[in-house]
């Protein structure tokens, strides 16, 4: 009976007396919110990739996400409230909504004597990254926030570009951040190959896979880049230490997928960041009650639907697998095609050239067969959906008709998104955030603190609580 | 230390031989998720009147809702995996897929000796509360499902019409629903003072707000018909006895007013069913360690979003208080009125006349003063939110030349509702349910089984489980 006394006493004051644990992970997706993640879990599922762990965590809780200033937070006024547990005005880096510096997670972990990685598949100076270590009154002193990365002394930086001059020059102008980064102790690297040889003994790391830029779309890397889950194993191996390490994860893209109403690219970011958050997984099996994870979103992006006009009771999100690039690449493409055929071929782009590209890059089908076998795919387009035993993918009357019209005003990218979206169901109602509340997971030690209801704050609040930080 | 002891016992024992709580409560928000949930909390502490206590319970678990066939449930199929706990098809009630009886949580109830209460504001016979009470292969057999409800012996039936006769008359015509259930001993009524003077000496009752119909709007009602939270503390009233209650309350219409786009007209039945759960939270407090509340949604309807193109980051929920009425009332008022011009001013409808209701019932504002400040109201019309500083209800030249075509094409209604969606920042995606999961929130004894990631037959399942029931 003595041990189950034992037992009862160290429950017990571990709810009076919690410290924080040796290992902590905050993985955010920016955009990501409920819509987002059932997305990737649906399409997950059907294409039999099983679940995303990220949604299976043990507690769950809606997480309300407002700023200061509006319902609608920007990345930097959430990115703020999630790093520092205070709410503040959008665009606001690591202050108060009075200008005030306010202390980081990240930086209440430093100062616990843990180890301090920052991660993001977005430029290492965007709004979520630098909430954890900048303090600056906007989000577009990327120059100063770059200043503040440098000095911050955390040991692993990754993700994509930096800039490394000050493009106005003025007072704050103190030099290029990389050989100020070096002169203060830094290695600092850009080649895939040199990052994926990094190694504990090559000390503070700066890992940047672009220069002034965001890393590619999980959809558009043919390996030339890491992928985050790369990112956040390298991170564990770096920064594994007896005194234990702090890691914020950011699948930075996910947003801006979202802006562009992009579910296949949406989806295909969130699934990368699911494959990082395994890699904590995988530590945390490793690390019995050492371990938090905490897997959250900054705000919602493009008010994703997973349900749109003419779908009726048929939703078919796995037919998002057709497209095989995003619609910012593909722009690109599109563009190149145009210009070659112009100079190999001295003409103007056709309607037939457009749908060779429809056809590869998202498996249109024009031969007209399948879609005349629809009788649902009459004359409403959204009723696309139903198209029913043909090839999914068959451009019926009215699809094609957009397509050209579309094609005669050089919106082509657009119309062949619309398409694929209405033919998965995925809905959208804006370009720019929502206020949809996020959903935030969380698993191991002290995890039970992140369920229920929760203001975006109280997960910056309660993991500096954990580090006894008073700031 | 005995004590201690004692205590840690008694905890260990409860996790391992757990019994059902005395009362349970199962609250259910037809066409209810996140996005409907949190547009009514922002509305509402907009407002000035508080949180949504539905929303600040316990725990939080996201529930996956998809049917047997397809990733979009109907309410048929959701309500009989909430109720027994099974995956079925669409349309079925209280049968899995293979057509099979399968038992609901509340006729484990009544067999673990519990008095029984079914609460909707649709009719009695309607998906979701059959659930809990029927076996039928179709949700259309609704004369069947009446034959049933009366078969059940539950004790308290409250909402809006029942099928009286079988239109069919085929085989399974039995006689008049009412006179039958009067044969079975039930009270049957259907005045608002009959129903307020109820009293628990009546006994077994079926209380019909409508004959064949559903109950008012929330919005509509203006206290002719009892509200939900009416419903339920009667329910609590008339079921309290020393072997405990089970009830089911649902908030039918939240998901009409989905169906038909009405913001407004939703969050008003939204916030009814929050009353209503405030009716059993008064009870729980009274009851400790005593009763589980369970607040869950069968499926999302309209792909609701809290965002639309032009709010950027300003949202402006609580604009949909200047929404007086439904927009289905709305459309009666319109035909009405244009009735009336016709009857006694021997004349047509024209649009100064569709203005006027247009001010009454909506506020909107056509002085076309404040409009022609807003600089932000030009060209897009997706723009009216940002009205700025002037009155937020001004309509702009857009607006009116929309207005102006709807009254032509006799569509004015769909085109009020869609100016107040844009100026309050509801974004819809379809008419129809989509596959978001739905937020599953729960409150006392037992409530810690219910967080995390659930399929929406989990809750059924443990419910089920709680009162010993193997079916």
């Amino acid at each position: 009976m003595k041990k189950t006394m034992l037992l009862f006493l160290a429950f017990a004051s571990s709810l009076l007396f919690a410290d924080a644990p040796k290992y902590v992970f905050v993985f955010i997706g920016d955009g990501m919110s409920v819509p987002q993640r059932m997305v990737a879990e649906e399409y997950s599922q059907k294409l039999g990739k099983g679940k995303l762990i990220l949604n299976h965590l043990s507690t769950h809780a809606t997480t309300r996400t407002c700023s200061a200033t509006s319902l609608v937070t920007d990345s930097a006024a959430s990115g703020t409230a999630i790093a520092c547990g205070v709410k503040t005005y959008n665009g606001a880096i690591g202050v108060d909504a009075d200008k005030n510096k306010v202390e980081s997670m990240a930086e209440a972990a430093k100062k616990a004597g843990r180890k301090v990685g920052i991660v993001t598949t977005v430029t290492l100076s965007h709004a979520t990254p630098s909430a954890f270590y900048a303090h600056r009154q906007s989000r577009g002193l990327v120059y100063q926030i770059a200043l503040d990365l440098i000095n911050s002394d955390f040991e692993y930086f990754a993700g994509g570009g930096l800039p490394r001059y000050n493009d106005k020059k003025d007072d704050e102008y103190c030099g290029n951040i990389f050989e100020l980064a070096r002169s203060k102790g830094y290695k600092v690297l850009d080649k895939t190959d040199e990052f994926r040889k990094l190694k504990p003994s090559d000390g503070k790391v700066i890992y940047t896979a672009k220069r002034d830029d965001s890393m590619l779309y999980t959809i558009d890397n043919d390996g030339s880049e890491p992928t985050l889950a790369e990112l956040t194993a390298k991170g564990i191996e770096m920064l594994d230490n007896p005194k234990g390490f702090f890691m914020m994860v950011e699948g930075g893209k996910i947003d801006y997928a979202g802006h562009g109403n992009d579910a296949a690219t949406n989806l295909a970011d969130l699934m990368a960041l699911n494959d990082a958050v395994n890699e904590a997984m995988k530590f945390a099996k490793k690390h019995k009650d050492e371990v938090l994870i905490i897997v959250t979103g900054d705000h919602e992006t493009g008010g994703m639907t997973m349900g749109v006009a003419g779908t009726g009771y048929a939703l078919h999100i796995d037919r998002l697998k057709y497209q095989k690039c995003s619609i910012e690449k593909f722009k690109k493409i599109y563009k190149a095609e145009a210009k070659r055929i112009e100079e190999e071929e001295e003409r103007e782009m056709v309607f037939a050239d457009a749908k060779k590209l429809l056809e590869k890059w998202f498996s249109f089908d024009f031969s007209g067969k399948s879609a005349a076998d629809d009788k649902a795919a009459g004359d409403k387009f959204a009723k696309a959906n139903a198209v029913g035993k043909g090839n999914p993918m068959a451009i019926n009357k009215k699809e094609l008709e957009m397509l050209e019209e579309a094609f005669k005003d050089g919106k082509l990218p657009v119309a062949a998104r619309q398409i694929i979206n209405n033919k998965s169901g995925v809905g959208w109602t804006t370009g720019a955030h929502t206020a949809l509340p996020v959903l935030t997971t969380c698993y191991g030690k002290e995890c039970e603190r992140f369920a229920g209801f929760l203001d975006n704050t109280d997960i910056g609040k309660t993991v500096k609580k954990l580090y006894k930080s008073d700031d």
